[in-house]
């Protein structure tokens, strides 16, 4: 009987973890177009056809599922941008994967409100607190992502002289700003950004 | 009695625009720091000490108060950034006294929000509708500013070989990103990005 008993309560255990990551999956979906605030227990509850209560017992408040959701934006963008980069060579090769994966993350994206960091990051910038906190840490290790990579590029002799935040800065800043136009009714600054971002690091387009 | 009565009919009406504008303005500050959406007819009178019925007298509704606040952020920024680089010579002197005073209105926020453009643009990127086309025509209107500086800077001989939209976007998207980072707790964000934009129009910080 324990081994039974224990089977029902890993099974419940699971399935409580799928429904709290489809509906993270759902908020972040939802917090790309519409913002974080924009989220609540109940909207999501709606939209997925559960009850507002199923949805309270696994969040709690409505700061745990803005927190689940940057969470669950974070693995799609590791999954999508980051991961398939791992199959190049270190250094330079790598670099040029990210960016090529970062720029088809942005021109066909994951989210219907393009790359959630721009939209959260913005968001939360003048909201200190956990969620503010979250989206700080997801950004800083992006930043320590390229910025690894562009020194492994220096030391093959790639991207010499150039300070490897300020870089990681300006591609940052230029993909995302590419992220705002596009969705601004701006078709061509993919384009535009794709030759600003390949200039910068000496690749051709 | 005619022009008594005009007198009053005018007083009011200038009242009223006043009050207007008071409203608009509160609401651009609310709007830099919570975001557009946040906005209500409530919450203003509450701020403001006027009555719900005041206001939405003057705005009708909610979307009107957001056009009224993105049209007073837009004066705003005309005021402290475009205007004080009139008084410099066209062409290179007065490009880079926008982007000086571009940064100073980022460093030293007029918003509590920081620019407010940065966050309406990317707030409403994915809400089509007459919000997000003002804030479109606001983008627009500022890069056709640079735009027309920069062919200016080129027929000095400045800048040659770029192309006016694309340095436009680089220096747009390198100053929106110094306003998000120093507001997600990166102070160092707006050396890094004066250096870079410094090097961008080949001028020293």
């Amino acid at each position: 009987m324990e081994s039974a008993e224990q089977e029902i309560s890993d099974q419940r255990l699971l399935k409580g973890a799928r429904a709290r990551a489809a509906i993270a999956r759902h908020a972040a979906d939802v917090a790309s177009a519409e913002g974080l605030t924009g989220l609540s227990l109940g909207r999501l509850a709606g939209d997925l056809g559960v009850s507002k209560s199923g949805v309270a017992t696994l969040f709690g408040t409505k700061e745990n599922l803005q927190l689940a959701a940057v969470q669950s934006a974070r693995e799609v963008f590791i999954e999508h941008v980051v991961t398939p980069a791992f199959t190049e060579a270190r250094g330079m090769p790598r670099l040029r994967a990210f960016i090529d994966h970062w720029f088809d993350y942005i021109g066909e994206p994951v989210f219907p409100g393009g790359c959630f960091r721009v939209a959260g990051v913005v968001e939360f910038d003048s909201r200190p607190g956990p969620v503010r906190d979250a989206l700080a840490a997801d950004r800083a290790d992006w930043f320590a992502v390229l910025e690894k990579e562009i020194g492994r590029a220096q030391e093959q002799g790639f991207l010499t002289g150039q300070d490897p935040h300020t870089l990681a800065f300006q591609l940052d800043a230029i993909v995302g700003a590419a992220n705002t136009a596009v969705r601004m009714g701006d078709p061509g600054a993919i384009a535009t950004a794709r030759g600003i971002v390949y200039a910068l690091i000496g690749a051709k387009a």
